[in-house]
């Protein structure tokens, strides 16, 4: 969930943070705000989300998660700008390595990014036989082309993010994230993926990967009817779509709706996932995984396994969290969510 | 994990922060000590974990695992107070329900008590038919009694919990939780589970269940070998332990040991399983589960079903996490988890 997918010049697209008043982030935007801009939008002061919380310690706090707060020690701040779009910081912190934080939400921790990246990515397009053209929607960072690259069969990788302060940023400061982009089958657009999505040729993809920020807020358009029939209507038939989807401890509600939403626009399978990332609010973070009528798909066990060579190896590194058995273990939910999301069936 | 297991009389038994100097706990520890034991051992003063880090909220941090914290907010604290052997204190978070923490560590909420609960009872006890005799080391908080009261096969459960202020303020504050002990095969011992288990006759128990502390410091022993052979001599051939082990994203280095430990003295299989607990530290928690030489179990193929009947379920709540898929997919692990883990076999 890298990034914002807010179009600009759409005014209904706002941040949840700019009308609330109160977590971390909003101090962040007045820290920001009162920093001195010296050009590419790169701040000086410090914001506030890291000094006026535990001092020397970034906190991330929410209206999507009140009460609760995760913290981390700060070594140092690499990096402070806000893009058209948000606030972006890197810092260095005591024990998760470098850490990309947006709007005051934590994106990635060099430490247990591997997780999320290669569960969003792998679920998928483990579940389909040799996937050929693949869209990534968000994944500013990179880290999710850099999972997609380690399939030999893919041969066109587009990535729509609108964010392009993000994409630089991941490139200065997380090169083994931002490896991702260096493969020459990757076509990177910086735009609004909402829009990306509307223009492109039905029937064109084989997976869908959408890598968001929460459905609440600017977000909340990702995860409705309108953009999911976007979604089905660039797949082949029996492609697939995995989209970030909260966490089953924190927003049942929200995944209520958009389990029901998918059961209506996805004429194939329609499943929920879930995995643990340690950095992410509740310590999980979850994935609607989907397919578009036409050759069936069991997301639950996986066909397709990913390139160990040595050549993969070498420019992505070793897997080192997904597997076959991680995969099907996925879909095997609590009972309380399991109740919940098959009385949507 | 609620209770301490270190005996009183054992000078070596210390918990980590009698011996650190930094983390909450430490602060809770001066408050504490600073303020007026009126009798029971209860203090007046607040405890400096929770007004010290983030004004008005608890904050756990702990030498266990470094530059990280996670903090709840407080609407009021309940309970504080010191027992023989550790800092209790009991409070009403904004968005958890009632939280119990122990020398800062938070032990249960109740919004999330039921993975832990219902994770390390029902993994061992619905690994085998007809359990009859089941011992609880630690557990004081009454919630894994409650979950093995759902097993009408049941006969016997003794529990030996070395700290009666944690059962006291249990049942006391966490009525849904200490119900546990109102099952009439309940035997209650307050004194050291080492020692109780060294007495207990050989044989004697189909499962035991280790609900303890962090094996750094006191609870060390309870995670070595000579303890593991005293619950290898308590269980009948084919009978079953499991204990708390853990986090895989925090400590690697503590499950290897713990691994290779079982490995040498249990002769049927051993195995790690792992849940998601979003109150504790990196969201997930791990479960060692062996079994003694004799009939073969396959702990990731549950057999025992869990009685469902109305009386069961009026007595005990319905099960919110158990089901008997995430009981199998508790067994599957990550890359680099499991790499290191079959290395011990």
């Amino acid at each position: 969930m890298s990034t914002q997918e807010a179009s600009a010049t759409d005014s209904s697209l706002k941040r949840p943070r700019e009308e609330e008043d109160n977590g971390a982030a909003m101090e962040t935007e007045k820290s920001t705000a009162a920093g001195t801009d010296n050009g590419g939008g790169v701040t000086k002061e410090e914001p506030a989300c890291i000094s006026s919380i535990i001092p020397g310690w970034f906190s991330e706090t929410s209206p999507m998660w009140p009460g609760e707060a995760h913290s981390l020690k700060v070594e140092k701040i690499l990096f402070q700008g806000k893009s058209d779009y948000q606030d972006v910081i890197v810092f260095q912190s005591a024990t998760y390595g470098k850490v990309l934080v947006l709007d005051g939400v934590i994106q990635l921790t060099e430490r247990d990014e591997c997780a999320y990246q290669e569960m969003i990515t792998h679920l998928p397009l483990c579940s389909i036989s040799n996937p050929k053209k693949v869209l990534v929607i968000g994944g500013g960072d990179g880290g999710v082309l850099r999972e997609v690259a380690r399939h030999s069969s893919v041969e066109q990788i587009d990535m729509c993010e609108i964010d392009k302060m993000v994409v630089d940023v991941s490139k200065q400061y997380f090169p083994n994230v931002a490896i991702g982009f260096e493969d020459p089958r990757v076509n990177l657009v910086i735009g609004d993926g909402v829009a990306f999505l509307k223009n492109a040729a039905e029937g064109t993809y084989d997976a869908v990967i959408v890598d968001s920020s929460d459905p609440i807020g600017p977000a909340k358009e990702l995860f409705e009817k309108p953009f999911f029939e976007s979604v089905n209507r660039a797949l082949r038939p029996g492609g697939v779509v995995c989209t970030q989807a909260e966490s089953l401890w924190l927003h049942m509600d929200i995944i209520e709706d958009i389990v029901s939403n998918c059961r209506e626009i996805f004429k194939g399978s329609v499943n929920y996932a879930w995995t643990s990332v340690p950095t992410y609010p509740s310590g999980v973070i979850g994935f609607m995984l989907c397919s578009k009528e036409g050759p069936e798909v069991d997301f639950k066990k996986p066909v397709s396994p990913i390139d160990a060579d040595e050549s993969s190896i070498k420019s992505n590194g070793p897997l080192r969290f997904y597997n076959f058995e991680i995969h099907s273990a996925a879909f095997c939910l609590p009972a309380f969510a399991k109740k919940v999301i098959d009385s949507k069936s």
